[in-house]
């Protein structure tokens, strides 16, 4: 099992208290020793950093927890490695350009026979089951929607569709994100929630650290984090039912299914 | 007019020593304010920095100075942007998947008519004219080589026409890489040197640096670096002509024309 953490806010926020939080669990207070990643939009470009050492013991991560780099759509994993070796090829979030947007995409979970999915033009680098998903998943788009879409409802459609498909396969979570949305399928583990005025306190459950939102953000501020378990002990996290696909759009629920 | 720098090497080798050089130059020693980035391979996999403020005062510019990150290839560049805003998107190296492959790459120079190039199923996110040169070479490989290539000199050979073909649109001076081979064409700026046993001292240019690269080294080290301009003063440079193109393999010239 690996854990999976998005953001999509309606102003660049960083996401340094929850990252803090989940960084812990890459091989501290969890098991996840097999690489850790973080991919941060900044408008159509992103950055990425990540490892295949457990992030708990990273001086990239150590950056990352103290640069406070500011984004409207991040997507992160840590990772224990089911399929596929620990290499830098194999560590999340894996990024690919689709309609002249680069696509980012996450996977918690484990699938079986996923080696005939048709990838098509896109040729996984790795060997896991992850990636091979991700291309397969762009690749559908690509056929269904040959040129950019502007029917989004549509798009959101067919992704929730193939991501059922995804879960006939074994357990598929996943974050996908091109910067401007952040879409979440869930199999069994996925939380999210959605911060707004009036912010309150919150305390992270994997280290003693206390945040007063209220302090950091502006009354407009809309926040949505989504963690494969909660990161805070003293908020309300909506659990995602399974089969349930959703799409946050600078930090609003927009669409779900 | 910005600036390239690149490596080859034949074991995992940092760059610290030539990176601290060209980050002089975003900004301090040179004019290039508009971003900076690099990326190092691992294997199959990559890491990239990049940021789309000068390098001189860019946080993530130290962290990749003091870690030294062992690469067998790596393509950075330094921005004074022509073509395109100063942001993210347009921030190079930019990164493509092709054959399975990431390929890496980083332009210096200025093209014009561009913008007819055709690219193909790879759309530019940004909008600079490398960008889409690019893309359009990718394309271009991927007509002519649908399949995994085995014959790598066919390969260049193709490349190097496709380069001649850039260069008649202005100055095109590249790095090319997919974390193997590292290849590197000069329409007027491009500068390279070996090093191997036995191992001698060299002064950067920039800053009050010298290094004993015998200190560094084993004498089985093959390193060489591909730079704009020489980085150091003390050392006998190659200076590429006018429509050279080479290609380095773990460190070795191992094709040119």
């Amino acid at each position: 099992m690996c854990e999976l953490l998005g953001m999509s806010a309606n102003v660049p926020t960083d996401i340094c208290f929850s990252f803090t939080g989940l960084m812990q669990r890459g091989g501290n207070t969890g098991p996840h020793r097999d690489g850790w990643g973080i991919t941060f939009y900044e408008g159509k470009g992103f950055r990425t950093f990540k490892d295949p050492n457990p992030s708990c013991r990273s001086r990239i991560a150590e950056l990352v927890q103290e640069y406070p780099i500011k984004s409207c759509a991040v997507i992160s994993h840590i990772r224990q490695a089911n399929r596929g070796g620990v290499s830098l090829e194999n560590t999340h979030p894996f990024t690919r350009e689709l309609w002249g947007r680069y696509w980012t995409f996450a996977h918690n979970g484990q699938l079986t026979g996923y080696e005939s999915l048709d990838t098509g033009r896109l040729k996984p680098v790795g060997d896991t089951d992850s990636e091979i998903a991700f291309c397969w998943l762009l690749n559908q788009l690509e056929a269904q929607f040959p040129e950019p879409p502007t029917d989004w409802e549509a798009v959101f459609s067919f992704v929730a569709q193939s991501c059922d498909r995804l879960k006939q396969l074994g357990v598929y979570n996943m974050l996908l994100s091109d910067g401007e949305y952040v879409l979440t399928y869930c199999t069994n583990n996925l939380h999210w929630i959605t911060r707004r005025a009036p912010f309150g306190q919150a305390s992270l459950i994997d280290e003693d650290v206390t945040i007063d939102f209220q302090k950091e953000t502006t009354p407009n501020d809309v926040v949505t984090v989504i963690a494969t378990q909660p990161l805070t002990n003293d908020e309300s996290w909506h659990k995602m039912p399974e089969g349930e696909f959703c799409v946050f759009h600078y930090g609003e629920l927009t669409y779900s299914r």
